[in-house]
């Protein structure tokens, strides 16, 4: 599981980041806390740092539970190709917005193979009458 | 474990749909990114969606320690009835934000049994001395 | 695991009880949902929520990762330190949000902490050879 971990901790850790750049922008456009708008610019670090979070609640226990019935390797990996695609999705979302399309997809897809590959082991397993 | 991963993935999903209930109602109602409002009706499936996301980030780490200690397969039927409240949060937000008391009740409720129960379990443990 | 687990359900439960917050104070200052603006102590108390659900989601699974490596009770006091920096976080944001810099801190440090320990412990795990 050791792959698994440090792939996740380096998703919280990307994430993290991602919250110091939403911080930096509120300094850099003059955006007082409470608040969250008032600056385009601030709202699409914002809004990155928000579908990360998004992202990342569901990446974590899918990769957890891919892990617990496949190759954890295999589940660490399709970690790594969501930690791409954040930084892919981070560029284009600051730079243009109606640009996100592609690292979007580049995250949700190894997502959506883990709670494919998690699902598939877990009804196996269940359907093979061991001891759930 | 394996009837908790699949009520868990099944939750992740829930969510995932949720998310994409925000995106079409985006195009629907003319919401640019990075804009969340601007649209009531966006907004209704906005805040369905993050309420979502609050309640879940609770839910599957009360399910996994509740599972740690007493039948799995108990936690996972508290995970079902979530799953359910979620639903009916969902129909009812949509329609009318004043009428979303019974969904969310309906979601808290199994979140609180589990964190009851997993409180119970961990207490127990550490007060009979075993190895924590 | 057990007081890792006790810490965990804390967390939540503190995190819930931020959101009951949010809650009433959606009706003592008149915010109707789904509007999240509109009223600035509404906001603070909106915000301290938000914030705590964007740590929490990192805390929990930096506590159990460490914990996987190193005394899970080192984790769990950790989660105590994170627990008492959000109670300070709270209390000064909603007096007053320029002074929320002490809490955050506290909050942060701890899971810094473990992320790095749990870094170092997967790391070692994984340059030692071990069946990861």
């Amino acid at each position: 599981m050791a792959w698994i971990h440090l792939v996740g901790l380096l998703a919280l850790v990307q994430y993290l980041m991602f919250g110091a750049l939403v911080g930096k922008a509120r300094g850099q456009y003059g955006v007082q806390a409470p608040a969250t708008t008032g600056n385009e610019v601030f709202e699409r670090y914002y809004r990155v740092q928000m579908n990360t979070l998004e992202l990342m609640v569901v990446l974590l226990p899918a990769m957890w539970i891919a892990a617990a019935y496949w190759d954890p390797r295999w589940a660490a990996l399709a970690g790594v190709v969501y930690l791409v695609g954040r930084m892919v999705y981070l560029r284009a979302y600051t730079r243009d917005p109606g640009s996100r399309a592609m690292g979007f997809m580049l995250s949700v897809t190894p997502i959506a193979v883990l709670i494919v590959a998690g699902m598939l082991g877990a009804a196996l397993r269940i359907l093979g009458g061991a001891a759930p």
